[in-house]
């Protein structure tokens, strides 16, 4: 048995997210279903990032355990020649044999785009949030600083998923006003883990705030709340991107 | 009753094309669908670029002669707000009475996108060609360039399309190499008038060079032809786009 990374990218337009469920079709599903006749037999797929429903992947990063001697190459080709082609592996890799796409993680990137324009292309709509009334993006730059750093981030986690810890360090934050009229706004934030929907909450929250509803001022006192209540809106399925996820000895 | 001038953008994907059809949904028979109640009563909408199933606009111009009062800014919005999302209203102005979006058109740019790499993007397959196989981008250029200026384009007409004169002007027609191993390569043209699927047969002629079905010397050769067997494929529609039509006035 060896261990292979994979990395993907997907349009999650169509798709019930990350993980298999009883109804719809899941990535994880798609590529379990993919390297079964490949392996001969069942294979499980883990994922670094079990994204939701209509969210999308530029770099989301798979392991896999196959007995199959397949050379990474053939096997990147064998995937994307019966994968949709919403779904596409990147690039495949042999990876250590205790290589696990979530375990191993160090960090994840995600992206969040936003469109602030009276109207959203017809070439954007599924892969930004439309916001038409406009943002104070320094109130929102400010907001976002507030976030970086070690904190519990209790308040922007999903109600009803209780984890061991609730702590989580956002190592970079940035928000990109976006060019032009209409171009896309987005919010790169890079951390150690990401809590459910947490990711979603802060880019609602901080819409909320560039919206008015709050001062930036108040960011602290939202995370100090530990409470869900305390922030704002989740941010829509299809603005979110994961981007990368970085494992030990990669640059 | 005024003329009004639309500029519209739209993802052709789930569409038959520009034209109204017995069967299918258009952008002309959304567009009249969405004015009607606002005129009270039927309208004609006529396009700069009758577009085919499946090809794309970033600057589509049509026109319309209403009666209705409502201000371009409130009939933008009111358009926008019932037409599905993928087909967008960029602009709407005021024109000359006698204004009429295919027969003052001028020039009409489009640019024809194309994928050469082993596998295509998620977010790209259905705004692209993908050639896998390697292209040879000089002779695409050398190849590209003989077909400057006024010629006789019989050999790049949808056959059973008589019109009066096949005779066109191409004014600008560049070939952009795609930027890193998966960026699109852009064929950019700019004319006077295009005859039925004429851009797509020359980005599929231009594609067959590129392969080494031929040297780029050729190019000449396949326009004197007059003949359609004379030149190669017809490059698929998801890979064009309508980019502008200009009218006399206009920078």
């Amino acid at each position: 048995v060896r261990t292979l990374k994979l990395t993907l990218e997907y349009d999650g337009t169509g798709y019930v997210g990350w993980q298999r469920q009883p109804d719809g079709v899941s990535i994880q599903g798609l590529l379990e279903d993919a390297l079964a006749p490949i392996e001969g037999g069942r294979v499980v797929v883990h994922g670094a990032g079990r994204t939701d429903a209509g969210v999308h992947a530029l770099g989301q990063v798979a392991s896999v355990a196959l007995t199959a001697a397949l050379e990474p190459a053939a096997l990147q080709r064998a995937l994307n020649a019966v994968l949709p082609l919403d779904v596409r592996v990147l690039a495949v890799e042999e990876a250590a044999r205790s290589f696990h796409a979530r375990f191993s993680a160090q960090w994840k990137a995600y992206e969040y785009r936003i469109v602030n324009a009276p109207f959203v292309s017809a070439f954007e709509y599924r892969r930004a949030w439309h916001v038409p009334r406009p943002l104070d993006h320094a109130a929102i730059e400010e907001a976002a600083r507030a976030l970086k750093g070690r904190h519990d981030f209790a308040s922007f986690q999903a109600t009803g998923t209780p984890v061991p810890s609730t702590e989580r360090t956002i190592e970079a934050i940035e928000w990109r006003r976006g060019a032009g009229p209409s171009g896309p706004s987005v919010l790169h934030v890079r951390g150690d883990g990401f809590l459910r929907h947490m990711v979603r909450a802060i880019a609602g929250t901080l819409v909320d705030i560039g919206l008015g509803r709050w001062p930036p001022s108040q960011m602290p006192a939202i995370l100090a709340a530990r409470n869900r209540a305390a922030a704002g809106r989740s941010a829509p399925p299809q603005g979110l991107f994961l981007v990368a996820v970085g494992y030990p000895d990669e640059p």
